[in-house]
């Protein structure tokens, strides 16, 4: 039997018309890996069952697609003719590669310089028009705004809310893998704070037990955790590297009703659960994708979470093919061997 | 219900001893996803379902790690310290992600300069000691199989049968996700020759019908459409520039057996369907993973194949995350615009 997708799937929770055309790319299905090695590092001797939910397999590379299924079989359903967002990357990839898949034209508008080569590079691919601009990506999400009262485009930013409708089955998933129960805590980064919304609504919604929320920003690009909008925000995880964030107020509310916490890591921890994720299981994610990790290991080291016995699912929200220039800069560069069998037996031995 | 990967889905027709401890990252399962527009464009009017078989949405990002969970489980089960492999990119980082998963020490050759950045990147961040030969993969794999005869290190390349054994499961998956029946046609590239053998003994093994095999090489590397070793490869196609095929033979076996064809199609035509995978359906893969498709299309203008009513499937081997640099090269880079209204509002609308 052939997985076709999440809508296809979870049809009975989203609230499309009857007649709507599936515009998909059998989206979701991704694995929920077992980390005991990781589980042992970060919380020793305690039996912390830890499960890391790999969006990074999703066909573009990133959890966005979820929403993106969502959003473009509604935007073709109201007979739409083009879309456009605002974007770190993962937003542009996802609507450039469903906007190809449904025929429909599509802008990205992405903050100059900004963005991870993997993502600029499958944007352009899948035939979107990539335009950079000289501002954040706060900025472009504002231009976006706007543009879509002016023009007939629409808009695919996290801001629509088929977006959500879509990505709330990333929970279904979680729950459907964990046999029908809801994991005690559930990390993941917070940038635009789409998907910390999304997550909550659909634990909510699918109703077989809710967990905590634990969201993870980057220090240099906080603002839930300090309150105030980042201006500049600044940090490698640059999928996360948003000062306004479109779904603030609804964070606040999964974090209020979940029992959750909101925590800021910086940059150096988050490379630190880069690497451990690539190294000790053998998971390579985009440097954002790490914050879920470094921000459960921050709080168990703090004590404001008690890991025994417990169940956490820490999103992995994207692959580390999307920002293949950050792994080259925090890794070693390959050793220069002559291609002979005494060279390789001496590197071998240690020789 | 999880799933836990291949091994433990297909364990049946696997030939592991009962106590192996599975070395897995949760691969396969990866989306049949139907392509009828792009069925529509190889072969107008003829009614052909087209299935492309996302291999890139496997952990490591290519259908390599179907056959690695295989041999690092029985390289465990075997008390191996270390593994190694010689490579152009794909097998080093499955090789790297599953030798760090098991906690084993790994070696990769790679030929100096000729491997994609999203391969090297990735292996290195999984920790693999990264060794830059100068000389062709075809050097390294002679290398490989030497060191293991005076080194005790597990070779990991697919002349390793649990290789093979670990990625027939592909076929036992298209089979699934078509609802018991083989295709027609099964289409993929040809490079090393692990995979047409794999696949070809998947088909035999599952008994659920065979199909026609179509193998697609890189005119410039070429040696089994040809009969002849090619010294110095050349292809944009890196994955599957191989001069002289470790699987030489049974990949004869293969299209002899299965009534198949073998062809080679040129890099203006492998980049033709990697431009139409991605702007018509939405898929991004490696240069290498459109040859599938390129050695179909080619195939049914020849008058070769009949494509009316028949099925089949092509395999995508590798995600276009894995080498973000050709997608660069081959499209046009954005547009940088002023972060005005005005701006996008006029290139909106043509302005």
């Amino acid at each position: 039997m052939n997985w076709n997708g999440v809508i296809h799937k979870y049809r009975h929770y989203l609230p499309f018309a009857d007649d709507v055309q599936i515009v998909t790319l059998n989206e979701g299905n991704t694995p929920l890996i077992k980390a005991d090695r990781l589980a042992e590092l970060i919380a020793p001797k305690a039996n912390l069952q830890l499960y890391l939910k790999y969006e990074g397999l999703n066909p573009t590379g990133s959890f966005k697609d979820r929403g993106m299924t969502a959003a473009m079989t509604q935007a073709v359903h109201e007979g739409a003719n083009g879309v456009i967002c605002a974007s770190t990357g993962n937003t542009a990839a996802s609507a450039a590669a469903y906007a190809a898949r449904a025929g429909l034209r599509c802008l990205v508008l992405v903050p100059e310089g900004k963005i991870a080569l993997g993502k600029l590079a499958a944007s352009l691919a899948y035939g979107a028009e990539v335009l950079s601009i000289d501002g954040s990506f706060d900025d472009g999400l504002d231009m976006v705004r706007e543009i879509v009262k002016r023009q007939p485009i629409v808009l695919v930013n996290s801001i629509n809310p088929w977006r959500i409708e879509g990505q709330k089955t990333g929970s279904f998933e979680i729950v459907d893998q964990l046999d029908g129960r809801s994991p005690d805590w559930h990390c993941l980064p917070v940038g635009n704070a789409g998907n910390i919304t999304a997550y909550w609504m659909g634990y909510k919604q699918y109703d077989k037990g809710r967990p905590r929320i634990l969201g993870g920003q980057a220090s240099g690009s906080a603002p839930i955790v300090t309150g105030k909008i980042v201006a500049h925000p600044e940090t490698i995880a640059t999928a996360i590297r948003i000062g306004n964030p479109a779904r603030w107020r609804q964070a606040l509310e999964a974090l209020d009703e979940s029992g959750g916490i909101i925590t800021a890591v910086s940059d150096d921890d988050i490379l630190a659960s880069w690497k451990l994720l690539a190294k000790t299981e053998g998971i390579f994610v985009e440097p954002a994708s790490a914050t879920g990790v470094a921000a459960l290991k921050q709080q168990i080291e703090m004590g404001a979470i008690d890991p025994n016995g417990k169940t956490a699912v820490c999103v992995l929200t994207g692959h580390g093919l999307k920002d293949p220039e950050t792994a080259v800069n925090q890794t070693a560069p390959p050793r220069t061997l002559p291609a002979t069998i005494e060279a390789l037996e001496k590197h071998l031995t240690g020789g």
